[in-house]
């Protein structure tokens, strides 16, 4: 069972542009940036009650925000989940006959575990599950 | 300011397949089902934490989500922001510069008053601004 939507990934082509226009469209400035190498992204955080906003941008033609956006416009890119037991709930869908993007959970921003569920498994939605697993600079 | 991710809004071309779908995904059924015949949906809400998954589907061929189904595949299309003083925040926004769809707030789903803000001044994200003026069937 998901426990919270913890964040709301947006897909954006100018990071400091699209961090002016959500500091003013949320009320609220950033409460941190995050440089994840293993994704070649630029990310920029805001909580808004008990979710986040992510902001991402790609930073190498291989990112798969690059990517996306090589094909789609900005937008919403993925949706997390925070689970309490990523590997359980990742056996609980594989069995359910979701399709897995990852088959171990690997190393995302803000100290989490990952796993991403293919959109045509889910409405056309790209959702992603997540665990924490250290301290994050923000709850 | 905005409170909460209140809720995160799927269109759907079937409500019975994607919910029993999304019963799958989230481990949980859905706490209710509402027509808005205002607005030509049918509505799943499913509560993850503090947050909601509304799946909509269109009933009339002039609903919003009828339409956007005939342009664009299934998935995320808004994201809902509690507010406390709508009309207060579309004051704010317009001051601001963002393109707001309606000038008044309208009745939505679950008891609130909602108002949207264009795609185009939110880096394609569609948002709605919602205040809740009665009881909802969960919070």
């Amino acid at each position: 069972m998901f426990a919270n939507l913890e964040h709301l990934g947006l897909a954006v082509h100018d990071l400091e542009a699209a961090t002016a226009l959500y500091t003013t469209l949320l009320g609220q400035a950033p409460y941190k940036k995050e440089h994840v190498a293993s994704e070649g992204v630029d990310t920029v955080f805001f909580q808004v009650g008990g979710s986040k906003i992510e902001l991402l941008a790609g930073t190498t033609p291989d990112s798969a925000i690059t990517k996306y956006l090589g094909k789609k416009p900005e937008g919403i890119h993925h949706v997390a989940f925070e689970v309490a037991d990523i590997r359980a709930e990742m056996q609980r869908l594989r069995q359910e006959g979701f399709t897995l993007l990852n088959e171990e959970p690997k190393r995302g921003a803000d100290n989490k575990l990952v796993c991403f569920v293919h959109p045509k498994s889910a409405a056309g939605v790209l959702v992603e599950l997540c665990q924490t697993i250290g301290p994050t600079d923000h709850e």
